[in-house]
């Protein structure tokens, strides 16, 4: 094409390409945290959560809704009466031994590898809701293009670490094939490490053969690449569907996330301290189990933990004993030494007001001084996990990419060189055009994009602009610059194929019962 | 007056008083903290900033713009060159060593004394906003109308400890008189402690003279009741209406602030440890000053701490170095045995949108985990400190709730208790019907009241009104049910007549020049 010719084109591309220069979305490196976290509990009150949970394992018992569970706990020694099965102490202790404190999650872009638990943090975006807030902060319920849309944008931000799955659930595509889907826009539109549907134990073993295909079956037989999550029905009992993906995937070698749901004082007692035993028990028992599948196959301690409105019954976020049970939750981790997840930037705000701005920020600074490992619901939580809202999206990535700044603690290399700065200037100077200054305020000083900090003057001259729309406006922009990291063509073939083929067999009447 | 004829007015005095039963205004007791403090600096580390501050102290110097300090110093046997002053550290060590760790700050309720210093901490409203958004969120100049409405929310809201002064700086008064009117607005409309202008030594001398009607000469000579805010020019400079207000604070025993100014970047280095090393040797020639003039003098060491944009010039808040350098004076503090001030839910935001409440968590939690005495600017800053929200003064007061129950750290009273709660419940039960927690649901989970948790359903229902009007709602009425804590009548007039002779002979001609 000649210069005249596309004049028009390529001053968009250039425009594109400008801004695609000045938007770095390289993604942060594994976050090594170096800030001491907040350690509430001697280790006198950890081995009291500790007791008390092993008490509850072995006199309580924990229910296992499922026959091949139940035979293999039968198998392991453990006492089981109907569904309950009591946990002897010395078995639990000698079963989490074989966990992993750590490993190396893959990312099919080599370069997107991070080392996970000890020190290490992961930020992931929010999974799981079934509304979004759109491009036009419209509420409705969300497609595969949606879902691909915060695939992009997960690629993009530096401080997402993950694609997830299914960020938001595509109303547009039967129920049944969801997790085909779902998996293959998490593989296709981003490089970095992802995370998998266990619907059912079928569609976990749909999960795992796509991984297979992407990075080999030997490789996903040695090396931890996708995560699946097994959610808890607190208090004290595990249900057959997640118990049959738990061993789909501890089976096949790869890390199980076993996460008690809790809503504290309503499925917990009225105590955050009890909570913390109760949780913690429900946490070992299949933590244990993972271990009963396959002795040494990563496992991730896990919650899902919000306390409830004893008004409404509704969960509630960024309450302060929700920050205190993480900081202890933490601790009872660090006392297996297993790797934790935890859910961040959680709200319950219906829209991105200033709600959601404190109850996000509590919960990252929990979060973040708690040392979880595994972060999820990292961004675009809001309205309690009903809608996934695009421009708060935004905003909490950068947000992670702060707390992140802070986990790392603080910088001393141009300690000496910085101090040199001050007699230079002496008394009633200012600092601006130092040559120190010069070279590192880039890196010295956070400078937050999403926050506006000019004068009232310039934000009226601007428009007058809050932050929701800013950020609806950065996220168009990022859409627009976006660039696909394609896929292998021999293995997206191979994907669609394997799609193909399951959406034949799998029926999709249930769509029939879809609401979108 | 007969039923009859009062029926309208019984029922809205009988609502008002149904509200004031439901609402408890009691004002939280001081808040010891038992959650351990994030410490991120060594004491090797420490010691390296005070060695730094040292040098800075002896070999640059620092400026005191003001005859009577340059004379101080000089007979206390320091270097003075001009207006600098180089100041040896064993002088500096010797003077602060004199500066009580702990004391009580006197309210005129004594139910609301407050021990204050080491492990407590004190919540005080924002100060010195040139603009308030009103109870129609208008922003515009204030009026000292809108300063007493700030004062009776400051007395009815839990975790605000102080009345302050001025929260909003009330146009519709000569400046030159102001600082009588605002002084007489938190006596009266408030019972809690409150602070004093120090916006000339003269205003200084009028507030302490007040505080002596109010208190008895000689009950404020031993002790504690008023703040003097003392703040620098960073770097390295202290001027003469600050020192000569210094003075009057401390000549008569009551605490002054010494609070470099610091926008971290423009008049400090850029890197946060030698950001601190520069605002502890500035803090430390101020506290060292306040022991020339009465040894034994409470002094606090203080800061306003923020971080510039380098592409603006713009103060910045809730970043990742403004939390970790609270962190680092909250350890030179201690280091030091002094109590400590610093600012709280700082930000920038134009309106209370999600970037406001992203910026006062983020601040929040870092004050909070600094180990902060004296946390100023804890409600209602917003746009830089350009304006008072009235909206955001009511949720930042309950965050501030929130904050207070997280550093008070974790409950262990009724652990027992709840636990046996467990095996009653067994697995697959729920909690909401048990006697523990019936007993305790209210005390065990704190109930945010600004937060909605409901269903959109509901929310929507109820008029889909999001946070900002929800609090301005409260504030209004709050406001209907505020009743005055009465002044003793004597005192109240020897207040008034102490006004009236010092507005006769203090010109307002200023007045011309006020901008209202």
């Amino acid at each position: 094409m000649s210069v005249e010719a596309t004049g028009k084109t390529r001053r968009g591309r250039g425009a594109r390409a400008a801004a695609r220069q000045s938007r770095d979305i390289t993604m942060l490196p594994a976050l090594k945290r170096r800030l001491p976290l907040t350690e509430p509990m001697t280790q006198e009150q950890i081995e009291r959560i500790d007791a008390a949970s092993m008490d509850i394992l072995e006199n309580v018992g924990v229910q296992f809704r499922d026959d091949i569970a139940l035979a293999d706990w039968k198998r392991a020694g453990a006492k089981v009466d109907g569904e309950r099965v009591y946990l002897d102490r010395h078995l639990v202790r000698e079963l989490i031994a074989t966990i992993p404190e750590s490993f190396t999650y893959h990312a099919r872009n080599p370069a997107n590898n991070l080392p996970f638990g000890q020190d290490h943090s992961v930020f992931v975006p929010m999974t799981g809701a079934p509304f979004l807030r759109d491009l036009d902060d419209v509420r409705r319920n969300p497609t595969l293009d949606d879902l691909a849309n915060f695939h992009k944008l997960s690629h993009m931000l530096p401080a997402m670490q993950s694609s997830a799955h299914h960020i938001v659930e595509p109303y547009d595509h039967p129920i049944s094939q969801r997790h085909l889907r779902i998996t293959y826009s998490s593989m296709k539109y981003s490089d970095k490490m992802f995370m998998g549907m266990t619907t059912s134990p079928k569609n976990a073993e749909d999960v795992l053969d796509m991984c297979a295909i992407l990075f080999g079956e030997e490789f996903l037989e040695t090396h931890p690449v996708v995560t699946g999550n097994c959610n808890g029905n607190s208090p004290l009992v595990w249900d057959e569907t997640m118990l049959g993906a738990l061993r789909a995937f501890s089976r096949r070698n790869q890390p199980v996330l076993c996460s008690p749901f809790v809503l504290g004082g309503a499925n917990t007692p009225a105590s955050s301290a009890a909570t913390v035993a109760q949780l913690n028990a429900e946490a070992l028992s299949a933590l244990a189990y993972t271990q009963l599948i396959r002795k040494g196959a990563p496992a991730i301690y896990g919650h899902y933990l919000s306390t409830v409105s004893m008004k409404s019954g509704a969960p509630m976020a960024g309450t302060p004993e929700i920050s205190l049970m993480n900081f202890m939750i933490g601790q009872m981790a660090r006392f297996y030494r297993v790797p934790w997840r935890t859910s961040n930037t959680l709200g319950g705000a219906k829209t991105f007001d200033a709600q959601a701005g404190y109850e996000s920020a509590m919960t990252l600074n929990a979060v973040l001084m708690a040392g979880a490992n595994y972060i999820w619901h990292s961004a675009g939580w809001n309205e309690a996990g009903m809608h996934c809202s695009t421009a708060k999206f935004i905003v909490d990535a950068e947000m992670c990419a702060m707390g992140y700044r802070m986990a790392e603690g603080i910088k001393w290399d141009d300690f000496e060189e910085a101090l040199a700065a001050i007699p230079d200037i002496g008394p009633g100077g200012h600092y601006l055009g130092h040559p120190h200054t010069l070279e590192h305020f880039q890196k010295a000083f956070f400078m937050p994009e999403m926050f506006d900090n000019n004068s009232i003057e310039q934000w009226q001259a601007e428009g007058g602009v809050e932050i929701n729309e800013r950020a609806l406006i950065r996220a168009r922009a990022m859409l627009n610059e976006y660039e696909e990291p394609k896929l292998d063509a021999g293995i997206n073939e191979a994907l669609l194929d394997y799609i193909a083929r399951r959406e034949r067999e799998i029926p999709a009447a249930d769509a029939l019962n879809q609401d979108f």
